[in-house]
């Protein structure tokens, strides 16, 4: 199927946009969850949206515009660590942070989407680019705001430095025994890590 | 130039052939290094050396194979870890270690390399394969070896996931300040979370 999406009859143009926005950003989600950012092209998504390219652009701009949008579709989940930190007593901040990041991993449903992103940021500056923005604005400034301390934002980067490096290794390189490790023994010993770079002297 | 190299006179048979397996070494090295483990072919690196494939395939074997001699050069820098360990004094386990890891990142000619590989692995099963297999046997099990405590390989992984996540935010991704900051900062604080995961209750 390609073109525009057909029209129907009586419904308002508005939630119609809406509608052909979310399939294209749903497929844009797939495609990037399964082939990386730059084997996906915009033409792809398309197709796989069942709409014509130009409808891509119209709604979303560039390549690497639908790739974040698609980004902050996929780290949704992730971005409520911030809420997290807010909600938490300040005794438990690393423990309930440590816990939430292994929450959302530990979901394969959400686990390969996130792995996707990580990977092509690895591997393309563009990608790199957008994750740093949107893991700069939206999660660890957030987190950084509620650390009343000096290198505030520092010690947010050194507490995700310690989560994302245990999940490459536990979820990618499948490192033994980490990889095959009880989660509650994971988090017994990072929740520590997390709270001192956090909260620590 | 194609073809087997051509022998000179006088040499003997066994000094040439391991000239012309580090010269395929070398070659292999900077096509991984440059172009990733997908993207580099046993016949990039033959071209690159000067050789036939015939040659690469005699001395290595498989693809994976000169991707494995290829890393264990480049992680050759990095393996000196475990006798840093050993070489400690005991309180000073882990500042050594985060400031030899930091040494060597903070090089741009290892680092590049070094990269390439997180890179491969990242991107690639047989890749990360490898990795997993050189870091676990020649990197983490000795420093695991030098821990006399209740999970040591559980613990030595977790060390590395905290400096491997800060390699990956600072060189790759370059979030900021981690990206810009001081090597001396980082070190300080991330030094006492390494002794902590070695050496810690």
């Amino acid at each position: 199927m390609t073109g525009a999406p057909v029209r129907r009859r009586g419904r308002p143009r508005r939630e119609e946009a809406a509608d052909t926005r979310d399939l294209i950003l749903t497929a844009a989600r797939e495609e990037f969850s399964e082939h990386g950012y730059e084997k996906t092209s915009v033409r792809g998504i398309a197709k796989a949206a069942g709409v014509d390219s130009a409808l891509v652009h119209h709604y979303f701009g560039t390549k690497e515009q639908v790739f974040e949008a698609a980004v902050e579709v996929i780290f949704a989940p992730a971005l409520n660590a911030s809420k997290v930190v807010t909600d938490a007593p300040p005794d438990d901040v690393g423990e309930r942070l440590t816990r939430f990041f292994f929450g959302v991993w530990e979901n394969p449903a959400a686990r390969t989407p996130l792995l996707a992103v990580v990977r092509s940021a690895l591997t393309n500056e563009t990608a790199a680019a957008v994750l740093r923005r949107l893991i700069a604005s939206q999660l660890l400034r957030r987190i950084a705001d509620r650390i009343d301390l000096p290198d505030a934002e520092l010690r947010a980067e050194l507490a995700a430095a310690q989560l994302l490096g245990c999940a490459i290794l536990r979820y990618v390189i499948k490192l033994e025994p980490l990889a095959s490790a009880d989660p509650e023994q994971v988090i017994a010993r990072l929740a520590p890590v997390v709270h001192g770079h956090l909260t620590g002297a």
